[in-house]
């Protein structure tokens, strides 16, 4: 069960006529919330503001949105140790029609729920994934943002459940890798890590920019890059990231399959060793 | 004010767990009620059916629907002589996360709301467009469909507000003409018209349908092909469909200036001539 709240005070409901349902005009944000904490909060909060800049939203102050947080995680029964909260923001009820008076005042509401684990096994032996059909619409104006547009989303998931597989890589319509349906990918090759742009699809997640920061200052190249889906077939290791779970190896994507390589265990013991527990060895 | 019902029922408001809000998963309609009637319906209900289709919903059988439309429009205050209907489909609640069984059930919400005609001088003089900076991404899995996942449409139209313009015409992302943030465009050109293909991006409208199949009983050459920014430039003519409006003459873009040509008023004609009265010159 979900809890949600508005302003401190239990909410269950939205009106229909909110430009969140009607339009998906609004943003949002999964938290993992590990020891009572908001994991990865500045970058979480980093992309909910450039989205509210793209939707022309004003910016929730950092204070007020971490006191809503907060509040949220204190009346609620999940247990604070480990789950997660959902932030939506939407632009509210307005006159019908699509447009709006720029910038509009979201709407604030946080979601907390208990969160599931990933098996140990896993980490250690990685995960099946598959090619989804559903492919990305490109040169998006949204692209990077965690918006309440995320229908391709749900069609590549939904295409992923039935097969089992842990989860679903998606192409753009030109065939460049782009993200996993919940989760960015990085490709391993001659020892360099190699993640997809984004500058035209896909989401920037929070993981994945704590890994990208992180590995600055390793000696371990990495690049963000157009990667076509033939070099998915050619690289030498295959990893995920997402916010509630860290690094995750893949270690077969339909006809290819992957060893849970060096590099990718050098990225786990990485993000154990700064705040993302779920990867430790 | 709006009304809205769910099964015959008043109702205000959706769960903020319902795939609607939290992924614009869903489909919507917007019809125009004319002497109790709704104008073009089976156009509306064979578009949502293709929504259906390709988001894995259930469609509802047309019957049902008519029902729950028609109970929507007796309930209400409007003015069944002259209002507007919107029917949202939703995914309803599921799971947590993108994924959902497929085909889902959806939940059907009718709203009605109180018509404003369009001013009779904007179909004799013609009306004022902008070209919107935003672009639409182009090659979408969603092209020509009604979903909730309106954030595009949602940023033109804001540019758009401030202007005074009466529409905004969008380009793709290649620099295409598509369509305006609520109406489908087209260009006359030595008495051919087109309109633009709307195979990778855009909404296709059940006005725009209406007058493509009056158009073939018809001496007028049209077509339906890919249009560049500069053919727009270039044109002789240019007007709009809506499906509350019908055809709306164009008699600016930026600095392209348009008269209200004999073509378009033949089409406004034809248009009249068959249901639309508002064309009515």
């Amino acid at each position: 069960m979900s809890d949600w709240y508005e302003i401190d005070k239990p909410a269950s409901t939205i009106e229909l006529d909110d430009r969140g349902l009607q339009y998906g005009d609004g943003l949002f944000e999964t938290i993992a919330i590990r020891r009572g904490e908001p994991r990865l909060w500045d970058y979480h909060y980093e992309r909910l503001a450039r989205g509210c800049r793209a939707l022309a939203l004003v910016t929730p102050a950092v204070k007020v949105l971490r006191a809503r947080l907060d509040a949220a995680l204190a009346n609620s029964d999940c247990d604070p140790l480990f789950c997660i909260a959902k932030i939506i923001l939407t632009a509210g009820v307005s006159q019908r029609g699509y447009g709006r008076n720029l910038p509009s005042e979201p709407r604030i509401f946080v979601g907390v729920f208990p969160a599931a684990p990933v098996k140990r096994s896993s980490y250690v032996q990685g995960v099946a994934t598959i090619l989804c059909e559903t492919r990305l619409a490109t040169r998006s104006p949204l692209a990077g943002l965690k918006t309440l547009n995320r229908l391709e989303q749900v069609l590549a998931r939904s295409e992923c459940l039935p097969t089992g597989a842990f989860e679903g890589l998606t192409l753009d319509a030109d065939g460049r890798l782009v993200c996993g349906t919940m989760s960015n990918v990085f490709i391993v090759k001659d020892n360099v890590v190699r993640t997809p742009s984004l500058e035209r699809c896909g989401v920037d997640g929070t993981m994945r920019r704590h890994l990208l920061t992180l590995l600055e200052s390793t000696e371990l190249s990495c690049e963000v890059c157009d990667i076509a889906a033939s070099d998915l077939g050619e690289a030498d290791e295959v990893f995920l990231t997402n916010s509630q779970m860290g690094a995750i190896p893949v270690n077969r994507c339909g006809d290819h399959a992957w060893p849970v390589g060096p590099v990718t265990k050098r990225v786990l013991d990485l993000l154990a060793n700064n705040g993302i527990l779920e990867c430790r060895q």
